[in-house]
């Protein structure tokens, strides 16, 4: 049997700011090893395993996402398959019966497993093997969702209450009903009672049985999302859904616009461990810690720190704490986040606030990843600007002028192909070029190893949007996006 | 009556680090408003008063702040007077013994105000009439301690006991004795008692009288110093103290030493405000607060947290604080120190940890100060490295060459003077250079706006120390700081 697995990775993740911001989400972030949580999800969810295969991927993200999903996956060797382009943030619902209608599209009898990619899964098999075992149901029409045995009375998750406890014996389950995020007595009344499973929004089904319950229970969404699918764009290897029905459709979860109403479900028992990092409480729970349960990660010292997060996610950014005790402090070159660990859910308002002063924090990494490869500010000042560029080989910017500001540049490492006006030459380490205000300029990496250059810009206004754009390989416009 | 001030500026105060740090400490800080807590010390003890005046004062400083104090000085208008540079810290009995000599050396009958440069006197009108109080008992042979009205059962401090509490009627108070720094309930004692000062470390005394004073009680240390200022060194304006003498002193306080064994003592008493800023807590008590008793400096948030202190040092750095109680949490753009604020007197250890693992944040500042201008680092990578350097005007860098890496410099604000081997021209805004790996070269600044230089290196070696000078204003060697 083959399983299309349908990653949802359009997520903004700002519970875990500063480390996730909505210019760069937390699935896309190395949290919690080398890969990223999107690569991690994505190796789980491919190859072969007893009784199926999984096929390449449908990956569902946001615009400003598409060039570090498939560049994640490049680096990881997945083959990206469909990448579905949301004109905007609907919650899973819309997401999910898109994912649903393409898969469809090539193959009636399609069967998904459909899973956030920002969620932690430490053993991949364990978790393969949970999936085989839902298979049969699905066979049967049930559409299965992953219940996690919980080891905790869990306020922030809804549950689901089985019929009876699993008892390893029957695959699958029968489903009583959802219970909603519940208080800490119900909590721990369900951890107690031992028929009730953490709901992971993970799920297992065919796409015809999940559109056919849409059309049952949120008849409302299939239209829209139909002809979303159906005008969607395709643009350099990724498809566009299209934005006009896109934005008719209600900003609902999967679980309240369809499972919930559902009656053909089961629910796969699964006890190996998983955790959606929902804040940096749940980080601090899944690290490794110290006698006195502090978590370190970086350059952090911590000194009589008890039950404690210090993390630094910069090598040159050292984290001292000292006598704290359920305290998280997360420090970042632009951004540091200091909290009581209790507080972790406020987290989200705290970025709110910035967001309303206009702290560039808010929303954006000092670093901006583009497709050719990413840049930095180093300093920036009344009129100049100071930026580390970094092309990986063959990567191409477009061919620009602006009118405010000259620029030089400098090759620091690999050599660069440089286009000013008519005139292209290379540019090897230790070279350098002026490129006056107005001209038209490009600037490619024709070698084998990343380009690192040096800009200097000076003039009376530095801003990105100063850009006129001739050609452009990725299909930017102008005064978008570099 | 002509009074000299004694500016003590050689503390290395890590207690407030990481703003403080020893190669950069705490006296030369804007930590609580736009001077220095040096530059308002010694505009303090500058001018006229009721019944006195106060002369250029004497500074006692390190090698490595000499530029920094003089700096400072020449900014709030105050003539330097006399700089002696410690070869070494050696606690404040020998410096005091130095700058008395020198005093005397000028006039036999010379009052000295000794200060540290590091403490917070907001009424600074105040603080110059206690000094008036102090002048008859000093007239008479008396040496004067400044005993601050407690308003807390401090335990960090040394006590002054007097023989009755101080009632506005005399100018000066007998000492009965000094209490060392006590335990909680002896501090409580003392408080509730009346006739308890702190002890400020403020002396007013007769030069003559301090000598004399020593040669009785620490004979060992009168020796050594003398030597020391008759080897003294003159070094452009600064006057360099013999090492070789100074070498075998004692690191001692002028407390231990000499006063705690004098008779002659009276105590002037001070009620106006003061903090010797011993740490964040104190910084913490000295500034003014939200409603939940929590301080905010710089781009720091807090929601609801109380009594805590919550300080950004960067204008690009956000901080933003949870669900807080007793916490400090201090960031700068490359050291972030969170702590419980009971714990403030351990930053101290904590900097020994980082010292001991070699993390340069333990003493250095990003931005490294010259007597040119200054410099930091904006970027640094396996074979390239990216500096700012700013020249204030009239400053000029060492003509020199390096072994190991070329340069590339460009002017993005203000004008230099760039000598590469014997060729001399200006550079403008948004020109640039090239210099040779081995060519010689120097920069100045013959403008009147500070120059503001990007300069990018590329070699295989970028260390500071790669450096042949062969000429230098500033009269430094091969391969000691630029």
């Amino acid at each position: 049997m083959l399983i299309t697995p349908v990653l949802l990775a359009g997520g903004s993740g700002t519970r875990l700011w500063p480390a996730s911001r909505k210019a760069y989400p937390k699935q896309f972030v190395p949290l919690t090893g080398e890969n990223t949580l999107f690569q991690a999800s994505a190796l789980r969810l491919s190859g072969e395993a007893p009784g199926y295969r999984f096929a390449a991927p449908v990956v569902v993200t946001g615009s400003d996402f598409r060039f570090i999903a498939t560049e994640q996956l490049a680096a990881i060797g997945v083959d990206p398959g469909t990448v579905l382009i949301e004109p905007e943030g609907r919650n899973t619902a819309p997401a999910i019966l898109a994912a649903a209608l393409c898969a469809l599209d090539q193959d009636p009898q399609a069967v998904l497993l459909v899973a956030p990619s920002d969620h932690v899964v430490p053993d991949a098999a364990a978790f393969r093997d949970a999936t085989g075992r839902g298979l049969e149901a699905v066979r049967q029409g049930q559409m299965v969702l992953f219940g996690v045995a919980p080891n905790r009375p869990e306020t922030g998750y809804g549950w689901l209450e089985l019929t009876s406890a699993p008892d390893g014996e029957m695959p699958v389950l029968p489903l009583r009903r959802f219970v909603e995020k519940p208080d800490a007595t119900r909590a721990a009344q369900m951890l107690a009672a031992g028929n009730y499973l953490w709901n992971a929004g993970i799920f297992l089904f065919r796409a015809a049985d999940i559109l056919a319950a849409a059309e049952t229970h949120a008849p409302d969404l299939v239209a829209p999302v139909r002809a979303a699918v159906k005008q969607a764009r395709p643009d350099l290897g990724f498809f566009r859904l299209a934005p006009e029905p896109w934005a008719r459709l209600r900003d609902i979860s999967i679980d309240y616009a369809v499972m919930e109403k559902a009656d053909n479900l089961a629910v796969v028992p699964y006890g190996a461990g998983w955790s959606d990092l929902g804040g940096w409480d749940a980080i601090w729970r899944d690290s490794p810690a110290d006698a006195q349960g502090t978590v370190t990660t970086g350059p952090a010292t911590a000194l009589d720190c008890r039950n404690s997060l210090l993390r630094s996610d910069s090598p040159g950014l050292e984290l001292v704490g000292i006598g704290l005790e359920d305290i998280m402090a997360i420090a970042t070159p632009d951004a540091v986040l200091v909290a009581h660990m209790s507080r972790a859910q406020e987290v989200k308002q705290a970025v709110e606030a910035l967001k309303a002063r206009g702290a560039p924090q808010a929303v954006q990494f000092p670093r901006d990843y583009r497709p050719w490869g990413w840049f930095e500010t180093l300093a920036l000042a009344d009129r100049f600007q100071v930026k580390r560029i970094v092309v990986k080989p063959g990567g191409t910017l477009s061919l620009q002028s602006h009118f405010h500001r000259a620029e030089h540049w400098i090759v620091v490492s690999g050599t660069a192909r440089v286009t000013i006006d008519d005139e292209v030459r290379l540019l090897a380490e230790n070279q350098s070029v002026y490129i006056p205000l107005g001209v038209k300029h490009r600037m490619e990496n024709p070698g084998k190893v990343p380009m690192v250059l040096i800009e200097v810009q000076t003039g009376a206004y530095l801003g990105e949007d100063d850009i006129i754009r001739f050609e452009d390989v990725y299909a930017r416009g102008q005064g978008a996006k570099g």
